[in-house]
């Protein structure tokens, strides 16, 4: 990769990736940070977008880039999108292929193709990769480069009057793609407006030289999945063979057991635990009521895993090679300690009163992302939470939420690990 | 087709499927009768599966075998959908072209995929057909085809906990064919969970003798189609070679181009009025505000068409074979007045005050569908609007609307004219 | 009463007024037809209005019709809202009481106090009448008496744009007052756009002969009542001393406290039992899931039922002279059996499946009303219940409810019993 | 005022209160701290308590502190509710005037009263200020003061669970009493959520030295008011005896008919012009879209103030002395110019492009709050519009909005002025 697009310094060059724990010591990871794409956000259009409010752009871009520093002053490598799609357009064959995938009829609409690919070829490649993320409007369009049809695409509504989308959930690197121990997927995102992220992450892994070698367990965005939806804020591949799978609106059953046999198959795993998320709004994805702070500490959102219903999936001999149990009234807790072969978790409960637990799981207090067994990283705005997590002997590393937060995702959401250590259980 | 299939009389038996008007003579039309997919409606679901309320099916089913009869009665034949899917399901071939399409571990689920194929083999083509339409839920699985993955289904969220989703909007077979002129469209529709609905139809226009030796212009629900959605009820073939098309939320610009590129193309039509739809969620298709009763009368809802910003699509000689035209401040009534040669339209405003005007618009007061010039169809409760178009000598025959409404379609809505007749201008 | 307002025949012209039980024989009861209102109700402002949906009235008018033919049929005399009001208006004193509290500044603005006044006091009794249930819009002024300033007021938003507002909620007579033994209750209401329903009432009560003398427990519309909101719908006097009470979104316990201890001081009742309804949307009264069809024979909806929180309040003897028990586990339906002396209730659940009872209660399936132990009144569509209900022994009188129940009442909500007998347990 | 209730140094101790201009120099103003009923917000209490997001209590105190030492520094002398309250509970009587409005069976439900007012009675003055903002939930009382009552309470919903209800909005001092140059209206607020704002008002208009001779030109929370709403976000005493009124959601016609009325006739301003509000949610108020930054300059968001329709109203001799004028198309910036004198209004539109400008108005780019003709605070985060202002010669001081900005409210909500200078035209 080229030296522009790592902030570490002091790993290996070529280490190969893969992710063997939660909180094994964390080499090298993909962030992305806040752009073009939350410029565009408006009250208006923020539904479509997926996101509940607007940020304050430059302010995110600084809290972003503290993050980054820290996570670069303790030693990881980090990758950033933007560099790394930046870096791979300028590889031969990767714009070409990308953009015979997104600027096309069904994309950009007849008539605005010829046009549309002319400015894009005339971008050098960074600039290429801000209008990637960001989307292109037709007003971005030089006059040269505006055909009459623009003004179709003017008249039309919302999100359509795109070129590109503008792919703000991009700054959740989380869901895009899963190193699951020493392969990949490429995921099948629940909402349309994302599909293009795991494009953009397929044409990385397919060009880009650190990438291109890697093992794919599953997904292809070139596909259709259907119902087999897949998001990485809703995967943790634990350790020991094991795996937790969030199965929610977002992740579904449909693709949770194609992915379990996937995995089995190729030796990737030995148990999927699948934690039945109830049908509440505040349980989006697993790991926004429940992440790892420490080899067997937990930090999560009781009043939504007490809902939790556990499933185990085991390979099996059958025709569809995996085994279920239902582990009924055990506590997904107790079925995730006994996965790790660990006596039991100690749980972090969301700190405070009934109010202040309430709105420290929406402002990410249980998102913590481990840079190490018992170091994390969180929102400072949780500060009972972060307290307990503290008193529970875990060092606690501050991220400033206030516009981060916004679109209701924290540290774990915003990090996709692609080298972390096993850790022993 | 089978006998069965058709309940009209007087119509020859191999007449070629053709599209000429809007008011023509209406010799064939494709319908669905509400079914199973409306019983699995309730207040929780309903918006996921895009109905405003749930409905009587009993009586919904009363009040649409009476608009069939009077349509066979005025020597209509009427094709139905569950019927025509029992027939296609009953030719060599077609029961497993559709089924290895729909039993898939993406739509499923892993594990399910066996035992759900074998139960469907058991049924007869009728009672498939109904679970086509109306979808399989796993409580429908018998026991002997019940596998312990079914668990996992259980607990899963929303409409996934099908294994063939209810296609309650299949009601409305205006949306998901058009025959324009002398060929049919397969449309991608917007909405992901109205899909299958053309996938269905692809089965019939694939295997179906009636169907299979059709022109398809534009459409295939077996590729994805990105942005580029559209739905029969943007889409009128006026005559004269000329197409009306709203482009609403769901039939977009990405569509229209292509579409337009196709007629042309292959000679079927000479001019595309594009009816840009302002952004309100009453505009949702243009047969909701505007539709045909004769030759030069039509009804619409004037608060939401003086909104529409028009624009005409002609063959052109360009790498993208279409000119286009901004129409500007030209009213939409007048522009299509001058692409058929009409001096202007007779306009016929939904009835009543501000309040009644408004109420009647949501019941589908203008959406009217045509038996011949001048006799339409529409709801019984649009009574003022309906007072309006007989004073202006058009005959209505009513349709019960106190169930049938409540999907917020009407006449045109429920209706794919098969065989219909040009008219002159 | 003036022989214009009631329609029934066979009861003494006047027996005094009282409830004493759920299910005894119903001999006078106070309904309100659809009217002005509902012709009012768009989708616009339907939810301002607290209506799902829009109606058609001349059916709704159509089919309350013949629910009050049946009601009239069966012995039971019916008092028409209009027509009680119309008769009230053409009593010395009662036109100029409400209209000195309705054409107020607050509510009809600054400069329209006098003209509307004016305008109102050229109408006859019955038009009168129809203004105030149905609203007074600006444009129902004539010219002759519209100021200038009713530009402002087309300017302003929402349901202030009228002078006086539409009421259509008065089809539900069961909230705005309670017969409860032998006093009523005038119920503040829990939405403001309510309010002047009861104001309507008490006009009715201070003038009306048949009226005036009756015993007022609680409750006065022109006082403020802050939290404490209090309808109908919740409030069931089950007979034996006994008072049922939904504590629910509409009934608040600030008020189910007051109204207990105003029962127990003035010796009305002996036994309050609360239901604390779980917080859905489908638990907007305990009579939406939850009614008497014999005098051991209820019929509910479980799913909401199962997680109502039992309590009972009795007189006691401190300063705030009720006493509470906490029920803690025991059903409802078992504190209630227990209250009347009986060993257990006959529970009828909504039938059908899961869909069908989840439509089924939305439908208002358990809104049952009786005319006497084992006779009720449900709606048509129903069907599924109705047969368990008859399976049972009850015997079941339909209503045609396609128009009426789009405002989410039945026949116990449409229904404020005057006169009901006692029954034995 | 006792000294600790003001952070200014450099008024004079006694000057009487009275705003007579929107920009001239600010001398002592009220505003009120987060607290205790912001931490008590939650994403599911948000919706009742009319906030849109969560806050971090702690930063908003720490930038609200900010705000108030720049106010102080530039001479303003700053009263803080909290403050105000606490000094006006230690006078005789006042505490027995509030709790004898507060803690009644209609608002802390029967059986409570008592015990209730006790637990209140117990605590010093400060500590009664905090639960009468923050309100009272039964958790907070203690044992000794918690009767089996309680447990009626927890079972109810919503808000409706508190003893005495949370304030958050008391943060928008703007809102609920307005200084119209040398008297004061309290103002009856829109949500019945925010009733009990006014009442604390009240107490203080009532028992503190510093505000009980004040003349009141209009409103008393003790009285219902019905339609007639006033929120002082919509209202500008610009100077020159002219009166801005949003006449909006929240600013009824009801109410500036009558405040119009009560001003002229007590010789108070002679022309106020009402700003017709277009229907629309980021309208709320007027301040949200229109401000003044100096005598001639305003800074507005054209895209709803474009939508304005302008009145003005005049005293007049009729029965209603009240003369209107409808000012048809004129632009509102035009009618106000000319009735300030001016030749126009110099404007600063929201900055930026269109994503911008959007975001902008959301974030209360537009709600500024000056100190002196040509010196106003903003927040931060709108970059470009205070940019635009300081291009325009304006001086702007910066408060850090992304804690406080999350209730929609900016510098000027947050603000209630007690006494300006006024400006000459």
């Amino acid at each position: 990769m080229a030296s522009g697009t790592t902030h570490g310094t002091d790993t290996p060059a070529r280490r190969a990736h893969g992710v063997h724990s939660e909180v094994g010591r964390l080499h090298k990871v993909l962030v992305c940070a806040p752009g073009l794409a939350h410029r565009r956000l408006t009250p208006t259009n923020a539904d479509d977008l997926l996101f509940d409010d607007v940020m304050w752009v430059d302010n995110a871009q600084r809290d972003h880039a503290d993050f980054v520093k820290e996570l670069t002053a303790r030693g990881v490598e980090v990758v950033e999108l933007h560099d790394l799609l930046a870096a791979t357009m300028a590889l031969p064959g990767a714009r070409d292929w990308l953009l015979d995938r997104k600027i096309v009829p069904n994309e950009v609409g007849g008539g605005l193709v010829d046009s549309t690919r002319a400015f894009l070829e005339t971008l050098e490649p960074r600039r290429l990769a801000e209008f990637l993320v960001g989307g292109l409007a037709t007003t971005d369009l030089p006059d040269e480069f505006r055909p009459a049809y623009v003004a179709l695409a003017r008249e039309s509504t919302g999100v359509r009057e795109y070129l590109m989308p503008p792919l703000p959930n991009t700054l959740y690197t989380r869901d895009t793609t899963c190193w699951l121990y020493g392969g990949v997927t490429l995921n099948p995102l629940y909402w349309p407006a994302r599909h293009d992220e795991t494009l953009l992450m397929k044409a990385v892994y397919r060009f880009h030289p650190d990438f291109k070698d890697s093992t794919v367990w599953w997904g292809d965005p070139e596909r259709d999945w259907g119902q087999a939806t897949f998001e990485g804020g809703d995967i943790m591949p634990v350790g020991g063979g094991v795996v937790l799978m969030g199965m929610s609106e977002r992740t579904s059953r449909q693709a949770i057991t194609q992915v379990a046999a996937a995995l089995f198959e190729q030796g990737a795993a030995e148990h999927v635990v699948v934690a039945g998320m109830p049908k509440l709004r505040a349980a989006m994805h697993l790991d926004t009521v429940f992440t790892f702070a420490d080899r067997d500490i937990v930090t999560l959102y009781p009043r939504i895993m007490d809902g939790v219903h556990t499933f185990s999936l085991r390979p099996g001999s059958g025709r569809f090679p995996v085994d279920i149990t239902d582990e009924g009234s055990r506590a997904f807790t107790d079925v995730v300690a006994g996965a790790l072969g660990l006596p039991d978790l100690r749980v972090i409960e969301t700190g405070g009163d009934v109010y202040a637990s309430e709105r420290q799981q929406w402002d990410s207090g249980n998102n913590a992302v481990a840079l190490e067994p018992g170091v994390v990283f969180t929102y400072d705005r949780n500060t009972q939470t972060n307290a307990l997590l503290r008193k529970a002997g875990v060092e606690v590393v501050t991220i400033v939420g206030a516009e981060l937060g916004r679109g209701r995702g924290g540290g774990h959401c915003m990090t996709c690990p692609l080298i972390r250590d096993p850790v022993r259980f």
